[in-house]
């Protein structure tokens, strides 16, 4: 998407052909600055130091890391630390062992000579997937858009309520919830953006009204507080949201205040959308588990709460951001939602709905 | 209630018989100041510089200010010229013009020579009056602490939440929401409160979180946002909420926040009350006004609104705080509120329970 008028991603191979650039989201939204990064050291630095945001601009970035380990030495012994630094450094990407184990794999049973060029193969190939699974979020979540503002009559533009941050910066391109956005602008759909904050200077809420800015899509932070109030008020036509976590029912788990922003858009009629890539659902969580099930997972998480709020004083302000390493997530409930957005397509918030969706992963639902 | 272990009221007559006493609030928590006020005009600055908070300290405030007035001079021309000074300059306190034109009607009928025991006497009777309320408030909450105390079979504190000021400061003595606390502390039983912050490190939470430090009450500030997710996982047994204003349906107004609060109460089986003075129920909002009608009421501002998010940008964030003179206030519908608690009992959020418990007001209700 757009910086300053001119396309970018958040990471792409430089005009060398082979080191890295990386937009330093740290220095966003004040400073636009891409950095370069020549080694797997770099990259493991830059994954660490959080220059990126999101699971996916981390995984391209440990594949391209491999690739430049490559380019440094293709041995056997290259390819085996390589990945053995990686997976040890890089703890907190979701699925880095086996990314990065199956890679390493591929990479070593193929000629030295030909190692460098099929690692940056693979991690040009790890980021154009990534780039079509959020375009597709987003021309799959175009329809529920453009019938919202029919539902309007078109009279006026529509107004879309987001929480947390989903952008296009926390993947390598067009985000998950503002890719619905962003395809929506493309077409000539007049839209307004409301950005939930949680914490006053959020930097969810100020890199996803940066972001807007720069594509030229009208938007206003608001107090998170204020949701229910515009949904009663009408300020409000759709929502859609991200999420951390999804079962195979359908129920989600997200952040803090997802939960209540769903049960006031129930209560005015508002549409209730999440926006997610198939990667967030975990089909672990079955028919046979229940919601009550995707709460037990957290107990000693939730356990560190109840300790917590126990030995607390005035001083000690509970807040989601002091609660991060102790607690699980919140869920909003199937019930709650209206639909579910996914690269696959559009679907109910229900066991019925996902395994449509994914037959491949049918089996494993039960169907009563 | 108590300060540093020492009772006091939010405004009283000092031990000289005739200058006043009152907490500057302006300095709390870190201050703890008594401003001693020896005329009207220090009366009239006191209350619009907001050394007490809420309507009726500000009500006290004046009908001492009348006071000190017939102390300098009990003449018909001081009479009137105190009413008009008060009634002129402090506008922003409801009821003021009736209140002050009853008072001076009254001190005018009587000889010159009595008149400032007579004010002095009202005063003391307007500030005990108070107290009355908000401890009858308290103790008609009790009980639905008791039995929500009960339903946990007492096995541990029982947690309340509150949302927004409702303590002892914002009154002369015991507060609204913090006197059913209070009552429930004083007869043993061990309770825990929630305290919402809205919005980082605002007066309200402050103030609440600090009277019940004074009381030795259990308690934490929690970030509004997190009301959802501890109502979800058990960590609230009761709300209880202050009212700015309530239809004579049931229907509250209140701080933005309240409304989503109590739909997650509602979706988790959580009793939902409000605990309000009967002075804040408006009975001109009858049974033939519908909620549709009190949102009606506020067109004007929230066009408002509609204009300040049409010039919306980046650097105008909308806050609850900035729409302070802009919005009228959320609703919360009576469907959502298990029951009322008042000075004159308990009843249910409805024009019946209402009607029951206000019977000279019953004729203003229709009843289907």
């Amino acid at each position: 998407m757009k910086i300053n008028k001119i396309n970018y991603r958040t990471v792409w191979c430089s005009q060398d052909g082979w080191s890295v650039n990386i937009i330093d989201q740290n220095r966003l939204p004040n400073d636009f600055e891409v950095v370069k990064l020549s080694s797997l050291e770099q990259v493991i630095k830059a994954i660490n130091t959080k220059i990126g945001t999101g699971a996916s601009v981390s995984i391209v970035l440990a594949v391209y890391g491999m690739a430049l380990a490559m380019k440094e030495d293709p041995s056997n012994e290259s390819v085996r630390s390589a990945a053995k630094v990686l997976i040890n450094n890089c703890s907190g990407i979701k699925n880095i062992t086996n990314v990065i184990s199956s890679l390493s794999a591929m990479i070593a049973s193929v000629p030295c000579d030909i190692r460098q060029s099929l690692a940056y193969k693979k991690a040009k190939e790890t980021a154009d997937l990534d780039v079509d699974i959020n375009s597709a979020i987003g021309d799959n979540g175009l329809n529920l858009i453009i019938n919202a503002h029919n539902n309007i009559g078109q009279k006026r533009p529509i107004n879309l309520l987001t929480h947390g941050n989903a952008g296009w910066l926390t993947t390598v391109d067009w985000g998950t919830v503002l890719s619905t956005v962003y395809k929506s602008h493309n077409v000539g759909i007049p839209i307004n953006v409301w950005i939930t904050e949680t914490i006053k200077g959020d930097r969810a809420s100020i890199l996803t009204s940066w972001e807007l800015e720069q594509e030229g899509i009208s938007h206003s932070i608001i107090d998170d507080n204020l949701s229910g109030y515009m949904m009663q008020s009408g300020l409000v036509d759709i929502c859609i949201i991200r999420a951390d976590q999804m079962s195979a029912e359908g129920d989600v788990v997200n952040n803090i205040g997802t939960y209540v922003k769903a049960l006031a858009a129930k209560d005015n009629s508002i549409p209730f959308y999440f926006a997610l890539p198939s990667s967030s659902i975990d089909w672990t969580l079955s028919a046979s588990l229940s919601l009550a099930h995707i709460n037990e997972r957290d107990k000693t998480e939730r356990l560190g709460i109840a300790e917590y709020i126990n030995n607390s004083n005035r001083s000690n302000i509970l807040t989601a951001d002091l609660l991060k390493d102790k607690y699980f997530g919140e869920v909003t409930p199937a019930s709650l939602i209206t639909g579910l957005i996914t690269e696959k397509g559009y679907t109910s918030a229900s066991a019925h709905g996902l395994a449509a969706l994914f037959p491949d992963r049918a089996p494993l639902v039960s169907f009563g």
